[in-house]
């Protein structure tokens, strides 16, 4: 079974697709975001990644909204990064943007 | 080519892992997640669908950044995905949450 | 006592002064943020407004860490305020903004 | 005029108070942060800081959208400041808090 069949499988037992509108499934990316983006906070990186079992958790909860939402919205998952890559490619091309951060800092502003 | 190994490849052409630590891998999902966020401000979901090229954009980016910040923690997607749904079973029995959009709420909060 | 200099005096009778770097301040705005949108997740704002205490909280929350980068930054809150309107108001002409919904949601993209 | 008299009159001016609902003044708040912390996206706080004028926008931002969810809930920002200073006083006692970085962690988590 796929990942996306799976939270399919958990949204369906227990009939919560007609609770899932659009702009609170995307409202709740952002706070799963959130959480774990505070695994981070008053830490560097490498404090951060001693509680891997939570970065795991909080990782995995804003894949199963974003997973929901195109669900909702009849998107391939896949699809939808293949497509998202080959634009950044265009902005980001690699012979201006290759090992430079001052191109990479420029670039993502 | 997985989603995954598309996402890595776009990367390290570009020689960019030096610089993803992951607490501003984190703070980027979060910021990509605003920016889908940003597609539902004063607007209802019906209203929103009506950008789906935007919307797959930004839904793709979330899912980029995350790929990127579970390359960097050697996690594994599918994995991760399974194990945090285990767990929300737990939390959400069937047989309590099924249909019931007010224990959906309480058990939410 | 000004809301500015009772922020200040919490943090300096902590000594918290010097764990207050920008990058972490605007984190928490951030994070703060999301738990005051939490209290929206899966309700209609009319839902939401019935729990008072926690709104004020959060949103208490979201203006504490605010001023506490603003005074890490040397900016006066007023000041800025005023400034960003006047902008606010070059962008947003009374004339072809009042009033009108669909020029608002425009206006926001 | 204080601050919130200038944020009312700018909104009332243009006659936006009856698309101001509480559950997008609180997600507007949330995009404003996102859109502050960008600022320090790939960047230290010391690289962040040089450029003032951006942060004094978003920052202003956030508190402007604070401002108007306040007045929407008439909630008097002075007042829920110095009651959340006083919550926190409680959680994080003097004695227990002071200069300890480790200490300040643990009790944020």
């Amino acid at each position: 079974m796929t990942s996306m069949e799976k939270v399919n499988q958990f949204r369906d037992e227990r009939n919560w697709r007609q609770f899932h509108n659009e702009k609170d499934l995307a409202l709740s990316i952002s706070l799963e975001a959130a959480e774990l983006l505070e695994l981070f906070q008053w830490k560097t990186s490498e404090e951060a990644r001693k509680k891997p079992e939570r970065l795991k958790e909080e990782l995995a909860d804003v894949l199963i909204y974003s997973y929901m939402l195109a669900d909702n919205l009849d998107f391939d998952i896949d699809e939808i990064i293949t497509e998202k890559l080959a634009k950044n490619a265009l902005k980001y091309p690699i012979s201006k943007s290759k090992s430079s951060k001052q191109k990479y800092n420029e670039l993502n502003q």
